[in-house]
């Protein structure tokens, strides 16, 4: 197909109720952030063979692809406002891909209020890959960061832990589990959520945020060496799925997905203990568990310990490259 | 080469001028448009094999993408900002590649006043791929446009037309040709000349504006459809380059590389007949050429006329795809 047809036929709807998208008709998008707001922006690629392996639903790819990048502006405490994609096909791609591909996006623009504001459409040589921008507003000098936390503070996570590494390992592996329980890791494997209410309300509350992408230790490494502290995580703390308690009844060794799986995309924050009863009612208000998992430390470094204050050694984390 | 270690070698320096960059360590950078300004976003992307053969310099291939990027920009008016780079690697990339790519950017941003501010470094299986979203700063509400050409303007062009598709045409066969004129010619495809000033400048002076990328009648024809108005081009008046120029008289079929190939950026733009003395002036300011080509008719569609006002049959245009 020709790149102005896909455009045409696939990505105009999906640009078509935010005007700064210029109806994909002109060289660039404008973006106005409202008064007392400014933008961030983040960037998540994909390619095939490496992040997804081609067999799966189009639409879940895309939805996919925009919900790591929408995590990413969780992070920051902001609100999804548009996004612009690169789409990179092999020239043997049907359209029938591409169509599903648009409707995956389609469902999530309408679920996040976030809008295709621009982008390309190019042929490689190589395999199907996607870059996606995708741009939030946040309170002008109010952005979550992730260099600020403090020693005392609390550390928290929303949802649940593990659940999207176990849920790869159950596709790659002859595991068996229940099916209710397979169905509902690889669903979190395949279409994980971002926590977007849960950081636009943590500004003003959260000291350091990011979201776990990368395993939750080398995660929270990034904010411990960002912010110059260390932290103590409490294993026994950590929040578990139905789905992945069963599966660590069988398998001790399968903690390693907990604490060192990737692709959770829950959010990781840290704040003074004395926004405690605040974050109670936060989860309260969300419906969504968010959990006291350990504690930031005036040292250096991640240790894991265990329900008597033992150190547990634990592989650190999970590279997506 | 590990994600971490490529951020850090080789883009975290590229970054370290842009505060909103976060030093790349956060989930987002931060984007703040001074009072008065809003942000415009571009993307433009590249694929081995099908925009780049491979044996190029890496630092060319990373001065080219900046650039067409940042042709973008001039095209709506704006001052370049900041960028967001997906560098997509197959495995066997060395880092020695990377860094003169690094190397390339680096140039670019200084010549250019850009800073890097995020991105994604990503393992593909296919080929060396990269996309690039450029963000620019334009008064508010002042973004110039494709949709507002009028009837009875005047139609001009930046610079010089056909160089970089003559360069291509040198490069893939064995036209003969002066040294001098071959080493120019191939220059304006591997480096384009993204016309930020004129494009600052054009503010309050161009009714209508884009940057010249898939050939000039094709990108003329979006003007003239976004604006709902026709344009005649007399083909006697673009204006060659000495090298192009020389070409011409070998070979009449040539001027089809003129009027219909791609990767000129430069900067096409319509405005009324009373502002023609004031576009005389910046001509002079920038040193550069404006050149008129045309008029903006009430039609509809592209004439291409000779010097006698004859129609001239050509074809329309290049596709990058």
């Amino acid at each position: 197909m020709h790149e102005f047809d896909l455009i045409h036929d696939y990505f105009k709807p999906l640009a078509k109720s935010f005007p700064g998208s210029l109806n994909l008709s002109d060289d660039a998008a404008i973006l106005t952030a409202p008064a007392g707001y400014e933008l961030v922006a983040t960037t998540d690629a994909i390619s095939e063979g490496v992040h997804f392996i081609g067999n799966e639903s189009p639409g879940l790819i895309a939805q996919k692809l925009l919900r790591v990048n929408l995590s990413d502006l969780a992070a920051m405490g902001a609100k999804p406002y548009c996004y612009l994609l690169t789409v990179m096909l092999p020239r043997e791609t049907k359209s029938d891909w591409v169509a599903a591909f648009a409707e995956g996006l389609r469902k999530d623009q309408h679920q996040f209020s976030i809008h295709l504001a621009g982008g390309d459409t190019i042929a490689t040589r190589g395999s199907l890959s996607f870059s996606l921008t995708a741009l939030g507003l946040v309170p002008s000098g109010k952005a979550l960061r992730r260099s600020t936390a403090q020693a005392g503070d609390i550390i928290y996570v929303s949802g649940t832990l593990g659940d999207s590494a176990l849920g790869l390992a159950l596709l790659q592996s002859a595991i068996t589990v229940a099916p209710e329980h397979q169905r509902y890791l690889e669903q979190r494997y395949f279409l994980p959520e971002p926590r977007i209410d849960v950081g636009q309300k943590l500004i003003g509350l959260a000291h350091a945020a990011m979201d776990v992408s990368d395993g939750l230790l080398q995660d929270l490494g990034h904010i411990c060496k960002a912010s110059s502290v260390g932290a103590t995580v409490h294993r026994h703390k950590l929040p578990l799925s139905q789905a992945a308690d069963a599966l660590i009844q069988t398998n001790d060794a399968l903690w390693d997905k907990i604490t060192g799986g990737g692709d959770d995309y829950e959010l990781l924050f840290t704040a003074s203990a004395d926004e405690a009863p605040a974050i109670t009612a936060l989860s309260k208000e969300l419906s969504l568990p968010i959990t006291v998992i350990g504690e930031i430390t005036a040292g250096s470094g991640v240790q894991l310990s265990d329900e008597s204050g033992q150190a547990i050694p634990a592989e650190r984390g999970y590279s997506h490259f």
